[in-house]
């Protein structure tokens, strides 16, 4: 039993799609975290469902640790593996293996990327709404329980995986689900399995729902003469029951970072950036409700994006805040957040924590999924300056502890991994031993991702 | 160890709030279902939550099968308890803790039924959408995941719970979840327990999502020269993306009961019951594009339900369907299925099922949440004839069959209980053994609802 005779099993199995090479091993060792890299003693690249149950049946026999990975943009650390053993990239899994247009759903592998899926349906008038930001895999994404910037009309991964096809840590295949729209028969296997992180099982196949391209999508953006005035539209414009596609909260650290960037004149105040999504009449409607809300709260100048090319561009211009941030402050080292919490309590949490990130002498840049109640402040930290980084992770700490104050979460959409396990104690108390108490049912020698969501040994 | 002891225990806790008297024994016997009632050796009678914790520890010390009710009217037996023990009637815990409006959700006692809360909502503007027909309490409607007319638009308890406090087997209490809209902290306790039938903890506060009243309602029904043709609306409009708040079919056999039994004067033809929820404009339009895809199917007349009135007369009549065939039929017992499949599969489903019965003489009605791709088809069964009740489950079987030939599954929305047991190997292969695997991690004396959902002994 050891993780050697494992790399010897595996590579008698798939030959040269087994690789113990330095440089494979090392950009298998990070995601985009700032946690120092653990590279996997090999990487594995099976070709199918079949061959991911050998692999797992040879790890699971001899103790060695088996870590999924898609494409690597978690930000949590969670495809780093802690403790050795062998990464199981997926890139060799990565089709559309059927589009049900009549149904609304499409079969993908996990290694395709949400942006290859959504080339893939543009012929069928479908598309795939979940939007992290990142060109994340849709494995990765589903394991996460992802989402992003559209999740407030669309819903999350949690609302958008119909099915899966998962392989056990025994080697065993299971289909959880089918593509059934609803069902009542028995545990939730997919709902449990998104958001595992691959401590449960891989995931070898994904039935995902679709969505129709709107007949009408017009963005905007609103600068606020406060954030507090932001917020409170967010809310009123969620309660007035306004479908919006998009509403998201940036600050004007990062609209000045982004004007630089993508040489940009956004007014750089407390801001919103929307989208609508509908019939024309339905979109204009829409529109209209919301920009009287904006008015009502102060709202000192509208801009619309009506054309695809100049909606591009303005999410473009958000989902690059952070290489707009990398820019503004070269040789940094950024440290995320993502807590969420109820929308009653966004502005507070979020004024708050601004403020206590001045207090210490950041200009810490905000982003929010403000319909959902998430939003994550980023800390650009010089490495060469250690008090830096303690400060940083001092104030990432406080905003945890008050978000599970505010009655919210410590993690909207990127995950436990390393980061968020000190919180899961508290945010889910005796939960948190019931979620061990499944990892230990389903992983009996705790192979898949060790280290990971759930404390076993 | 025994049931006897576990009584007595029980009995010097809550005194008088546990009872063995025969009249409220045979109450908690049986729900809807036409399955033998059995009886259980007693009824308990908890306050809060503590007393919940402290009878199931004393359960569990005693091995005393322990059953959660709510006001019985699931239709799988799931509330029977079939080895004896303690029912616990949550009867006492039937308040509402809280509503966030801000927020838009409620934190409410399990034994409340949705119509209850709705009344409480009244005054707030907001309403809880999911609408199972029965006025359930919501917390059988979160253990069986219960959905119905408007799950088309709002989800199901899947989608409406947001957080829930359990007691599980060991009598230690958990929260999974918090208010915050989405979280990606681990594995989701709370969907976990959203259908687990009381199998894997008693739910003892349940947090759900609410919806705005929207600001018009618009019902209509309209009749079809064939099954198909009401099939092919309900199939184009979903695709269309137009955001029915109800899409039902509903055959001749039905209006026909419904027509007499409410004296009303609908076309005795295949028919659509539909519903509208928007802005006065939204609704208008969407309500327009309805018509439009009706009529290109060849729908044959269109009544408007403009007024609450005439809404409430509507579907009433739909959601009494049931008893128009309990008054067409005296003396019969209904057989009830309820099958959920792709839509695209829809009307071929549908088809089959009605040809199938009428060839063994069975004029059964057939009602579907078509939107969603579920429909239950009733065998209205002569008690006198055991023939009958042969033939009838025969076509039940294969319905069920059927839609697991389709890729969907045995029961869309009505759970397990005791009557899917034999169609779970089938629908989720090695999954269901996983399901057995989770169950003993959590409740390993067995004491929770035993021989329900999942075989273990």
């Amino acid at each position: 039993m050891s993780i050697e005779a494992a790399i010897d099993r595996i590579s008698a199995l798939i030959g040269d799609r087994l690789s113990t090479a330095k440089g494979i091993r090392d950009h298998h060792g990070e995601d985009a975290a700032y946690y120092t890299p653990t590279p996997p003693d090999a990487v594995a690249f099976p070709n199918d469902t079949a061959e991911v149950s050998e692999i797992m049946k040879i790890c699971n026999d001899e103790s060695c640790p088996i870590i999924p990975y898609g494409v690597g943009t978690s930000l949590e650390g969670h495809i780093q593996p802690i403790r050795g053993g062998v990464t199981l990239d997926m890139a060799n899994m990565n089709k559309v293996l059927a589009i049900h247009q009549e149904d609304m759903d499409a079969v993908v592998q996990p290694a395709i990327t949400r942006e290859a899926l959504n080339e893939d349906l543009r012929a069928t008038g479908l598309f795939f709404p979940v939007d992290p930001g990142a060109n994340a895999s849709i494995g990765g994404m589903t394991a996460t329980r992802a989402s992003g910037t559209t999740a407030v009309r669309y819903g999350t991964m949690r609302e958008n995986v119909l099915a899966l096809e998962v392989v056990l840590a025994d080697g065993r295949i299971i289909r959880t689900g089918t593509r059934a729209k609803k069902s009542s028969a028995g545990y939730d296997l997919t709902k449990l399995m998104i958001g595992s992180e691959g401590t449960l099982g891989v995931i070898t196949e994904i039935t995902v729902r679709l969505q129709g391209q709107p007949e009408s999508i017009t963005s905007a953006t609103c600068a606020f003469p406060s954030m507090e005035s932001a917020m409170n539209t967010v809310i009123q414009t969620i309660q007035m029951g306004v479908p919006m596609a998009r509403i998201e909260v940036i600050d004007p650290t990062t609209i000045r970072a982004v004007n630089a960037y993508k040489k940009m004149e956004l007014l750089e105040q407390p801001s919103l950036f929307v989208e609508f999504h509908g019939s024309e009449a339905g979109a204009h409607e829409q529109a209209e409700t919301f920009g009287m809300i904006a008015e009502e709260n102060g709202c000192e100048g509208f801009e619309w994006a009506k054309s695809l090319e100049d909606r591009n561009r303005l999410w473009t211009a958000r989902h690059h805040g952070y290489f707009a941030m990398m820019a503004a402050y070269p040789g940094t080292k950024p440290i995320t957040t993502d807590v969420c919490v109820p929308i009653s309590n966004l502005a507070e949490a979020v004024i708050e924590s601004m403020a206590e990130a001045k207090a210490r002498g950041f200009d810490a840049p905000l982003v929010g999924h403000a319909g959902d109640g998430n939003f994550h402040m980023t800390f650009m930290v010089d490495p060469d300056k250690p008090e830096e980084m303690v400060a940083a992770k001092e104030l990432a700490h406080e905003m945890n502890r008050r978000a599970l104050r505010f009655d919210g979460t410590c993690t909207g959409e990127h995950g436990v991994g390393i980061g968020k396990q000190k919180y899961m104690a508290e945010e889910h108390g005796e939960g948190w031993s019931v979620m061990a108490d499944i990892k230990r049912a389903l992983d009996p020698n705790n192979i898949l991702n060790p280290g990971k969501v759930v404390q076993i040994n």
